[in-house]
């Protein structure tokens, strides 16, 4: 056990037993978790280690070797792999350019099931949009043979709210230009920083619909060309994108557990994904975000031992259509979950606390936000949980959690090269693994503290 | 005359004549430009139509002939090329790999004059130094054949003052490297952001120096093989750098006047440089530095005849060697100047106002410190002036002024892709343009109001 947590426990709490925590003790269990170091640990060993890790690949299959270490190392039992098999796509070379009437390259990267150009890439005329709803809206004739551009203004947002709307260039707009007969599609990312790093992001054709190269622009570039546009000459692109799909390959989950005093009850499933887009590190989306989880699944661990059982799942293939969710949820959605949460939107501070617990767990939800009001961290709804990997399960009615990050800055780095570990802020991940640790201590069921406490 | 303008100067001062300029009468010019437009124009048509412009290049070639058609648009007098011949480096493939122990790719860009890979790459051992002097300092057996990898600390400044100490790796590491048999060099980029973008830059083996492949790894790169290093496993990496050098190439001066009424007095030389780096479209490095010298200029020939010259020169060729410099030294530094100022350390505010115009001039910089001192300027030295492509006629004695930008940020973007229009910000280039109105219509020598003001 750790000294600064036996040192906290005892000066403002009393002795864990076996009966609920006294809001004293998850006091003092949170308010020791600001000393953490177990979740740095995990998302500098991770991004180090193993760095990008994509769905499918041997990169992901080395962070999964990775993981059972290190999981094995840190002490949690039952630490396996569940494996699946998923459609591996991967990028190639990517160009753009500019050919006239003001030539010069553009930065761009594939979007995730992007279709390819020949080898020797595509020249075409470009035509701009300024939504997707415009291009629905112009005549095949307007785009037939041309790639199309599709520009937006996603506002920063604190809840990250805007990335649904207008993340449509991306999700909708490739099937759209499809349909028209376009050439390709080049949006500007679906991000709201100013580098020159493109942000890239899953799409899928509709069925029936003939895949065509599809790319983020930068967003200086997508402003560059929109300002070349405006100048109303015609605008001739060359356009390089030569991904594939190398076809089935296998990703699997990472579980471990503490052990629960009480196995047959229904267990606490805490976690993040372990595969990462391929142009970064993945350490804000989301080493950060397992790492988290675990941290605070690790705290009470050394504390001692809960009630129920906490299980730690490190999702594979989040990213290319949450793969590791639905094969989680195929294997283990039948079985009693007391609650679920995931951490998978970046390493910033946690704002807020949602929950849908049920109207019979009111008190806990409401003892859960009092518990976490000394983070700086709001009561939101009731009523609402959320995350990648368990919303299939949510959706289910199981019971989730959403302990929410603050989000303004989440979307200058998502899914872009500069995802690394210099984006993340120590203290502000050991704000969020004092939040999940009192999480799970609320909803723990009690800790028993070791017969044979290890002290160092 | 811009009428925003002709109000401010009827509000606050007496009409212009050909006196030499009231304090007044500086002071509502100074004010008029804080509305500045021209300056915003000109580097939004540079960095848009033309991008980026490698000197000795044929982007170079066609920035020339923007520039031309520009500064005859703006009504400037005897508009001109003055070209001469340079040795032309350009960039080629670019990748770096870390092989072992912990796979993955890494960002690179070449150093200019960098030498080549072969084109499958090399693989090699990494040995890595904190700076240039423990490279140095190594016995040439721990760096033959290796890769070298050299790290330092650059901070943020004001002044900038930082880039000249950290920037050894860059410099001097390349010939230190290859004398002891270095197999390449890769260094952390010279620069103090945290973005995938790396920093380029001009380095020369020495003479009888064997060109060996360097390169420069973005910041959060050389975070992570620093990281990797430490893990004390030997690191290998495949490094595939492919520039080389084309021969020799014409690049050029473009020169432009505000023609005094006393052409016989020594003449106001104010510029910036045309070219840019490869990686970038060159907005704060150089196209804003040529476009607040050249609005400043602009906005004197508006308000009428200055009694001195003004020459506006946009050099060419000043990234690779100061080339651009060095020829308008050669042909006009026995021409007598006033004063030489140049606008090359991006588009932040400025801070501080130096110069080095002799003793005998002491109250003339007493007059240019005092009518700069409301845009937020301090007066600093008078003992002192810079500038790269002013560098050698300021040795050789010629005075000088120099306008402090604030660097704090400067080498965030300094050589990198992430050099683009939208870090320009227009009030800051305002600012700018205030300060060398102001500067110029101080040393102007008067400004007689034009005979028949061409009101619009």
């Amino acid at each position: 056990m750790n000294r600064i947590l036996i040192a906290a426990l005892l000066a403002t709490a009393a002795p864990l037993s076996a009966a609920p925590l006294t809001p004293a003790q998850v006091a003092a269990l949170r308010d020791a978790a600001l000393k953490d170091d177990y979740a740095w640990d995990i998302t500098e060993g991770l991004t180090t280690e193993v760095g990008p890790r994509l769905a499918g690949t041997e990169a992901e299959a080395r962070a999964r070797a990775w993981a059972v270490a290190k999981l094995k190392a840190m002490g949690f039992a039952n630490v396996r792999v569940e494996t699946f098999d998923m459609p591996v796509w991967v990028r190639g070379e990517e160009r753009a350019e500019i050919l006239s009437p003001f030539p010069q390259n553009l930065v761009i990267t594939a979007l995730g099931n992007s279709g390819a150009t020949p080898l020797q890439g595509i020249d075409a005329e470009v035509v701009g949009f300024d939504s997707v709803e415009a291009l629905a809206a112009a005549p095949d004739e307007a785009v037939r043979g041309k790639i199309v551009f599709v520009t937006h203004a996603m506002p920063r947002t604190m809840d990250g709210s805007g990335y649904g709307q207008f993340g449509a260039p991306r999700r909708q707009g490739p099937t759209i230009a499809s349909r028209k007969g376009a050439a390709g599609i080049v949006i500007r990312s679906i991000g709201t920083d100013h580098h020159r790093n493109p942000h890239t992001g899953v799409m899928s054709f509709a069925d029936g619909v003939a895949p065509i190269p599809a790319g983020a622009l930068s967003i200086p570039d997508a402003e560059q060309l929109q300002r070349v546009l405006k100048r109303g000459k015609p605008v001739r692109m060359r356009l390089l994108l030569t991904p594939r799909n190398t076809g089935t390959h296998q990703s699997g989950n990472v579980i471990a557990e503490v052990t629960g005093r009480d196995p047959s009850l229904p267990i606490l499933l805490v976690g993040g994904h372990l595969d990462s887009w391929d142009l970064g590190t993945g350490a804000v989306d989301d080493a950060a975000g397992l790492a988290i989880a675990t941290a605070a699944a690790k705290r009470i661990m050394d504390a001692g031992r809960p009630l129920r059982t906490i299980r730690v799942v490190w999702f594979g293939a989040e990213e290319v259509g949450l793969f590791g969710g639905l094969d989680y949820r195929a294997k283990h959605g039948k079985e009693p979950h007391y609650a679920i949460a995931e951490s998978d939107f970046g390493a910033d501070r946690i704002w807020r606390v949602t929950s849908k617990l049920g109207e019979s767990r009111k008190a806990e939800a409401d003892a859960l936000a009092l518990a976490l009001a000394p983070l700086g961290i709001v009561k939101g709804s009731t009523d609402e949980a959320d995350g990648s990997d368990i919303g299939p399960m949510l959706a289910d009615g199981v019971p989730g959690v959403g302990l929410s990050q603050d989000g303004t800055h989440y979307f200058d780095l998502h899914h872009t090269p500069d995802d690394t570990l210099d984006k993340v802020d120590p203290e502000a991940l050991r704000q969020n693994v004092a939040a999940w640790t009192t999480m799970l201590a609320v909803l723990s069921g009690g800790i028993e503290e070791p017969k044979r406490p290890r002290r160092r």
